[in-house]
C-alpha cells in the first residue's frame, strides 16, 4: 500500500492543518491553564498545569523543593491510575497492538545472516490513546542476566530507531538503503536494548485521535507508562538492572523520566546516561557563544559586538554578559553567533565534519528557528528585524510547500540519513515491524511534533538532585566538538550542582590514545570523548563502546 | 660511509660537550653585551648587540620607531659587506660548495617517473662559514614566469625539507623509506620553491667553524644571505616574482627576512606567507590557556586557579588576567595547562588527530621545557619545583643518553616521520642531493640549534607594520585546531595592528564545504583553515592549496 498523502494523514488523524502551529502553540502556553484544560484529558490537564505553574515559581524558590512539587504531581498522576493502560482502541490499534511473541521479528529484510538474539518491534502503550513504537533487542552476552538499556533520542520529535541503524544498535543500513550489516559496538553486546519513538507523532508511534500535542511532562508520563508496558509485555526482564539513556533533547526526557520511575518505584532502575545532552537551556546558548568563539568561527568584530551591547563594555565573560535580556543590540551580536553556527552551512552536529549537501536551506531555516525562538523567547513582541525573517521563513518556506507528507520532514541538517529512510519506509521492512499500513511514511524528525512541542523545563538540576539522592548512577558524556548541545554547557551544568569531586578531572584513553577528560563527582561521571561530535556512538564508536560498558558493566572500574 | 657518532660530530665540528648548553645560553643572554663580543665575529657581534639593546626598549617607545633603528642594523650589514660571500673555506666546503649545474639532482632514488622538472640540491654561502643545504624545485608550469616561493619551516633548529618531503614538496615519502610518490598539491604546481635548511645545524646545513650557535637576528642574515647566494646561483630568477614563505617558528623567520630583503631592495619581494607561524610569545602562551579551556582541556577546578591566582580573582579573561606576573601559584597554575597541552599524550599540533608512540617521554619532555623555558623566563631564580623538575629532565633525560648522535634528535612529538629520517639518511639518497660524507646523519630537528638558539624578539609587529608601509602582501594562515601555534594567538596579534578593515570576517568554500574564515585587512589576509592542524599543507591539502594559489596567484580573486 502506497504511503498516504500529508492531507489524508491529517484528515485521518483529526489535526486541523492550521497555517500557525506555533503561534497557536505560543497563546497557549501564555494562557496557559485555560487552554489546556480544553487540550488535555482532564487528568493530564491536571497534571501538566500544576507542573507548569509550579515550575514558574523555580528561580525564586529553592530549586529542590519546588522540584519536589513538580515531580510529586507526576508521581501521583503515576501512582493513581492515569498512567497505566486502558483498553486499546479501534481500528489501527487494534491490528497493532499485540503480545510479545506476536511482536517477535522473524527475519529483517536485507540481513544476510540471522542473528543470534531475539528480537522485536510493535507497540508500547503509552496511556491516553498514545501508542509508542519500540524496537528491542536482546542481549548478544546473557539476556536474561544483563540490563534492560532504555534508549531515547531526542529533537524533540527526532525518532529512536534513527539511533538503533545509525548509532549504538546491532543492525547499520548501507548506503544502498536495502542491505543491513551489524554494529560490532552495538550496546547489545552487553546489555537488552529498547528503541522507543517517543513522544507520539514521532517515527512510527502514533495517537490514536490524532493528537500529537506534547510536552516535557507530558512526554516523561507516555515514556513510563510505555516503560511499564513493556514490562508487562516482557515480564522476564523486570528484575534485571534498568538504565534509562539518551541523546541530545533526550537531556530532558532522561532525568524526568528517570525521576518518575524512581518515585514510582516500581522498576529497578540503576542509572541514566545522557550524550551530549540538552541540560540547561540558558547555558547551553550561553555556552554556545563562548564555543563559537573560541574554535574560531566568529571574530574579533562581533566578540566586540558582544563585549559592548550584552556585557556593558566589559570584557566578554559569563560573568559579565547576558545575552538574553541586554536589548536589541545584544539580541542582534547573539543571533550574529548563532546564525554562523547554525545557518551557513557548518555541521552543527559535528564542528569538523562536512555538512553533506550543505547548506540545506529550507531544513536549516526551520531548526534555526526553533532555536532563535527558544533563545529569543522574551523578544517575542519586538519589532526585531531578523527575528521576524525567522518567522517568516518558518512559516512560509517550511509550511508553504507540503504536498507530500515526506515534505514536512525535519531531517536534522548536515546529517546524511537517507539510506534509512529508505530503508524503514520499504513495504517489506514495515511488515517485517508489524507497522500498520495506515501509518504515515518514517521520517528522521517529526516536524509536527517538533512545532508543537511544549518546552516546560528550563533546567534539569532539580531531576538531577532529586537521582542523586536516590543513589541512581549518572554519566553524563559529550562529544567535545558538538555545537548543538557543546560539552561547555553541560561541564557548567554539572559543576553548578556543586557536588563533591570523587576523582579530579584527567585524561583517559582508548587503545593508547587520549580519548577526553573524565571527572567524577559524587553522584555523575562527566566525561568528554575528543574529537566527537553529536552522536558519539557513531562518531567515536569505539571510544563511546568503552564509556558506555565502564559504566554499565564497569563495577566501578576507571574509565 | 657509517654516519659518524655523536663524539666524532663534536671533535670534527669543535663543539664542547658541555653538559649545559642552556644554563650557558641563559648566562649569555643576561651578561649579553659582553659574552656576545667573545662568541661572535666582530661585525655579527655588533649587530646582534646593537639589535638586542635597541629591541629592550621596545615597550615604552614607539614600535615603529625603535624597529626602524634595530632593522638599519641588519640593513647596514647587509649592504656594507658582511654578508656577501666570502672564501669558500676547506674541505667539506670546498667539496661542498658547486656551481647550479653541479647541484642538479639527477635522479632521485625511489621515483619511478622522472620529473617534468629541473630540481637541485646543494648548498648556499650564508657568509661567515655558514653554508646552508637547499632543494629547489622548479615549477612544473612556466619556470621563467613563475614566482619564486622560499620556504622556512621553524622550530627553532627544523628542518625545512621535512616540509618539502611530509608537506608541499612534489615528492612524499611512502611508509617504507624508500620509495617517492607525487603529491598532487605541491607548491611548484604554481611555483619554483625553494626549502633552505636554516640556521647552519639544521638538516644538512652546516658551520665551517662548527659554531652552530644562532638567534633571530643571525638567522635573518643567514637566510638573507642565503638568498642573495640563491639568485648569484640562479641568476634567471632575479626578476621572477619573490615570496617569503613558512610555518611556526618561520613566523619569526619570515618577516624578519622580509624586513632585510625589502630595506635591501635588491630582490623582488612581492609578498609573505606564515602559516601557524609564532608571532608574538606573550600572545602566544596567552592564547592556548584559552584555547584549552574551550576545547575540554582543562576544567573548572583549573579555571578557577587561574581565576585566584592570575587574574585577581575576576573571570578569567586577556584584560584581567597576567600569566606570566602574577606570582608563583600562578605560574603553578599555568604549568598545569601547558603540562597537559604538550606532556600528557596529546597531539599538540592536532588536537584531534593521534600521536603516533604517545606518550613519547623524553622527546616530549623536551620540547616541553622548551617550551616552559620560554614562558616562565621571568621566574628563573625561584625555587619552583615544577620548574626544576623539568631542566632536570632536560639535562639528564635527554643529555644524558646520547651514544649516538641520532639520539639527540628533537623529533617533534606525534609526528612519526621515520619514512623521511630513514630515506634522507640513505646513502644513495644523500649522494644524489649532493651532501659530502662527513656531514652527521639528518634529523628532522637539531637539539644543538634549538637548545642554543638566542631568542632576541618577542613581537613580530614593527617587522609587520613595517612591510605593510612597503606595500609587500602578506597572508597568515592558521589550521584552527593547533596548540603549538593557535590561531587565536595570530588572530589577537593581527587584531592588535589596528589595520583598516577591507572585508569583514565571512567563511571561505573548499569544494563546496566551509573551509575556514577569512579577514582582510588593508595589508594582511587573515585566514583559517578549519580542522586543520599545524602543518596545513600536510592535514588539509586541497583547502591549503587554494588559499595559497588564490594568493599568490589570484590577482585579488576571493578565497
Amino acid at each position: 500500500m502506497e504511503p498516504m498523502t500529508f492531507e489524508e494523514y491529517l484528515h485521518n488523524n483529526k489535526i486541523q492543518p492550521s497555517g500557525t502551529p506555533v503561534r497557536a502553540i505560543e497563546r497557549r502556553v501564555t494562557e496557559f491553564p485555560k487552554i489546556m484544560l480544553l487540550r488535555f484529558r482532564l487528568d493530564y490537564a491536571l497534571l501538566l498545569c500544576a507542573l507548569r505553574l509550579h515550575w514558574l515559581s523555580v528561580c525564586s524558590a529553592d530549586p529542590d523543593d519546588v522540584s519536589e512539587e513538580a515531580l510529586n504531581v507526576i508521581y501521583n498522576s503515576a501512582m493513581s491510575g492515569v498512567i497505566p493502560s486502558r483498553a486499546v482502541p479501534p481500528e489501527v490499534t487494534q491490528k497493532a497492538y499485540r503480545t510479545a511473541e506476536e511482536d517477535r521479528i522473524q527475519a529483517l529484510p536485507g540481513l544476510d545472516q540471522p542473528p543470534n538474539f531475539r528480537q522485536y518491534s510493535g507497540y508500547l502503550n503509552a496511556s491516553d490513546g498514545k501508542y509508542l513504537h519500540y524496537w528491542f533487542v536482546e542481549s548478544q552476552r546473557n539476556p536474561s542476566r544483563d540490563p534492560v538499556i532504555l534508549w531515547l533520542n531526542g529533537g524533540p520529535g527526532c525518532s529512536s530507531v534513527d539511533g538503533l541503524l545509525s548509532e549504538l544498535g546491532p543492525f547499520h543500513i548501507r548506503e544502498d538503503g536495502k542491505t543491513v550489516f551489524y554494529n560490532p559496538w552495538s550496546w547489545n553486546k552487553f546489555g537488552n536494548v529498547i528503541f522507543l519513538e517517543s513522544p507520539a507523532g514521532v517515527g512510527f508511534s502514533y495517537a490514536s485521535d490524532g493528537n500529537l500535542t506534547a510536552g516535557d511532562a507530558s512526554t516523561a508520563v507516555q515514556n513510563y507508562a510505555a516503560l511499564l508496558d513493556f514490562f508487562r509485555k516482557f515480564p522476564q526482564f523486570r528484575k534485571n538492572d534498568l538504565y534509562i539513556t539518551g541523546e541530545s533533547y533526550g537531556g530532558f526526557y532522561v532525568p524526568t523520566l528517570a525521576s518518575v520511575t524512581v518515585a514510582d518505584g516500581k522498576l529497578n532502575l540503576k542509572g541514566i546516561a545522557v550524550g551530549n545532552g540538552l541540560s540547561s537551556n540558558s547555558l547551553n546558548d550561553e555556552s554556545l557563544v563562548f564555543f563559537a568563539y573560541y574554535h574560531g568561527l566568529i571574530g574579533e568584530e562581533v566578540w566586540s559586538a558582544l563585549r559592548t551591547h550584552c556585557c556593558r563594555g566589559m570584557p566578554v565573560t559569563r560573568e559579565n554578559c547576558d545575552f538574553q535580556r541586554s536589548g536589541l543590540l545584544c539580541t542582534n551580536a547573539v543571533s550574529g553567533v548563532f546564525e554562523i553556527v547554525w545557518r551557513i552551512g557548518l555541521n552543527v552536529y559535528n564542528l569538523y565534519a562536512e555538512c553533506p549537501g550543505a547548506p540545506q536551506g529550507n531544513t536549516q531555516w526551520a531548526r534555526y528557528a526553533t532555536d532563535m525562538k527558544h533563545l529569543f523567547s522574551h523578544a517575542r513582541d519586538t519589532s526585531m528585524p531578523i527575528l521576524k525573517r525567522y518567522e517568516e521563513d518558518r512559516y512560509f518556506k517550511i509550511d508553504g510547500d507540503h504536498t507530500y507528507f515526506h515534505k514536512r520532514e525535519l531531517d536534522p541538517p548536515c546529517i546524511n540519513d537517507t539510506r534509512i529512510i529508505k530503508y524503514l519506509n520499504d513495504p517489506k521492512v514495515r511488515q517485517a515491524l508489524h507497522i500498520p499500513d495506515r501509518l504515515p511514511h518514517w521520517t528522521v524528525c517529526s516536524s509536527i511534533v517538533s512545532e508543537n512541542y511544549v518546552r516546560e523545563f528550563n533546567d534539569m538540576s532539580p531531576f538531577y538532585r532529586r537521582l542523586i539522592r536516590s543513589k541512581i548512577k549518572i554519566l553524563i558524556y559529550n562529544g567535545d566538538v558538538d555545537m548543538a548541545c557543546s560539552f561547555l554547557g553541560d561541564e557548567w551544568f554539572v559543576d553548578k550542582l556543586n557536588l563533591d569531586v570523587e576523582e579530579s578531572r584527567r585524561p583517559w584513553r582508548s587503545q593508547g590514545q587520549i580519548a577526553g577528560f573524565v571527572k567524577r563527582y559524587n553522584g555523575i561521571d562527566l566525561i568528554t570523548i575528543k574529537g566527537s561530535g553529536h552522536m558519539a556512538p557513531k562518531d567515536k564508536p569505539v571510544e563511546m563502546y568503552k564509556v558506555i560498558t565502564t559504566f554499565i558493566d564497569g563495577n566501578g572500574e576507571r574509565y
